[in-house]
């Protein structure tokens, strides 16, 4: 079996999405014909290990896309707005881990269990949700295929790996000082780019990127556009509340979910239990649920806690935990590759 | 003014809310002739200053509460079941911060600034209720008289504090593990009688106290319940998902609810604003809403990131947080015995 090889770019290589898109690209044995590293003139001459063999990240430019066929991108949507026309220019086919073209009608946005079938709709670029939605559509795709989807009301317990490398090495340096009894000097979070920061170690900050107009978070508005366009109905009522706690790996979410019909519980577990990516851990007898610590270096998304709403007939309560950065990113991306690529065969 | 001085109890006096209560009678001046310092038979004989002077605790039995007129209890629920009656029995009024006669229908469940008006009620007993739901109950109330409540949704996010000092010490003592890279061992959270261990630090536990058929566990059907009572009605869905994270003072919770009536936003600010107990820290742009680590030894309930329900008109989100230990526990049952002390004079 002839298998054709591609020219991979990964664009933000030394980031923490980046290296676990490359970490998965040997794993998978990804059919790689030359591997391009790119990132910031600031982290350019970094030096990491592929299949056995030590590559150079250079600066990503416009320039740096010839002859690529497939460029992975996760290093913040100014990156991709500015580099993935450039690549898509130079023919190449952009999985978009960023917001940049998320919400753009023409650009697909997708969690492969989920709608697969959009990927091949794209002009160039496909996106890749956010962490925190991919995890709970991919959790709900069985119930609303089955029941219908009629509102969503989330909570979100997310980790700090989420705001990269920095942010967990500043959770770390915080936890220590706080356990030494120091002062703990908060200098990142909860947005790197704006003025106020508060300590995440021992603490939970409701704040996960911008405020918009409305109070609700950039992160926020993610959960509730995103999910509407995976999911295909904008009539799905969605609200969220995102909120970062001290957790390096995994994010957690409590998800209401109110079904457009009456429901079974032991159906909606068995859905949830054969659904593609996902797995049921929910046996409180024997106290067995989703843990972030568990879900951490796993590629699968873990469902629990699952039981009927106390007020309303067809709602349901859900502990949906997966690794914000396999399936919430890297993973999602790869796998998206893999298709893309046995397409271009 | 002559001010009648009070035989006073603390059953459970080296618990961690024994201690906070003991250090808010001295804070507060409370009239008091004896103080009574009980433990179980394990702690007996610890010391424990208070307003200069030293006292011994003692091991409670049935005969330690002669000649005491108010006793306040927070050293489980069995020892509130054994204890209580005798402390009846020689005529003190017993705050009870346990769940043993919470939902007794004969026992007023109170929240100063919600029912104060329930505390002339009792037999000899008055609940305090449970951290998770005193903090939600006093933000919610100006809004149930304003437009009436319909339904509530919440997510908590708790504070190791709430089981106790060996889980604060245990939660530190992980946390160190994990950090020096060293094998953690869960040892007694998430619940101490159940067998079977999961680690806190860097982690996100979707279980409070045990699980009851149901599948909701009874820290959640707590909040369900006694928001009810507490509210004075029976017709509002709660539905709750209570979750430890690695803090160790001050719950913080997500909180949905849905009024009866129309209401405007900055009404709904107001009335919070001016609540009894209650502080608006509300300034998106300035990046201000309630933190766990600011609420951390402070009486009050902080309200932050008030906001309109993406999906449902009368619907509205915040996020209420309080220390766990004081408002949730120490500082409402003093209040009470402030109230009662007042009563008896």
């Amino acid at each position: 079996m002839s298998q054709k090889l591609f020219n991979v770019a990964v664009v933000g290589a030394t980031g923490a999405v980046g290296e676990q898109v490359i970490g998965l690209l040997e794993k998978r044995n990804f059919p790689i014909n030359e591997l391009k590293l790119l990132s910031s003139s600031r982290s350019a001459g970094t030096k990491i290990m592929f299949k056995g063999k030590e590559h150079t990240v250079e600066e990503a430019t416009p320039d740096s896309f010839k002859g690529i066929e497939i460029a992975l991108f996760s290093a913040g949507g100014e990156v991709s707005k500015a580099l993935a026309p450039h690549a898509v220019r130079h023919g190449a086919v952009c999985i978009d881990n960023t917001n940049a073209f998320r919400m753009d009608p023409e650009t697909p946005l997708v969690v492969p269990e989920v709608n697969i079938d959009k990927v091949s709709e794209h002009n160039g670029i496909i996106a890749n949700p956010n962490c925190s939605t991919i995890q709970m559509v991919a959790a709900l795709k069985p119930l609303q295929d089955r029941y219908g989807i009629s509102r969503i009301i989330v909570s979100t317990y997310q980790a700090v790996s989420g705001a990269g490398t920095r942010a967990i090495d500043e959770m770390l340096r915080q936890t220590r000082e706080a356990l030494d009894g120091d002062v703990v000097k908060p200098d990142i979070l909860p947005v790197g780019s704006l003025p106020v920061k508060h300590q995440i170690a021992f603490n939970a900050i409701p704040q996960i990127d911008k405020f918009q107009d409305n109070g609700y978070t950039l992160e926020e508005m993610k959960m509730v556009r995103e999910t509407k366009k995976i999911l295909g109905d904008d009539s799905i009522e969605v609200t969220a509340t995102c909120v970062r706690i001290p957790v390096v790996y995994g994010h957690s979410e409590s998800v209401y979910v109110e079904l457009k019909n009456d429901y079974e519980l032991e159906d909606v577990k068995k859905l949830i239990a054969e659904a593609p990516g996902v797995v049921l851990v929910d046996d409180p007898i024997n106290q067995q649920y989703p843990l972030a610590i568990d879900a951490a270096g796993k590629p699968d998304v873990f469902v629990g806690r699952v039981r009927r709403d106390l007020g309303h007939a067809r709602g349901l309560n859900l502990w949906i935990v997966s690794d914000n950065l396999l399936k919430g990113a890297a993973w999602n991306a790869v796998q998206i590759a893999e298709y893309i690529a046995i397409e271009m065969e």
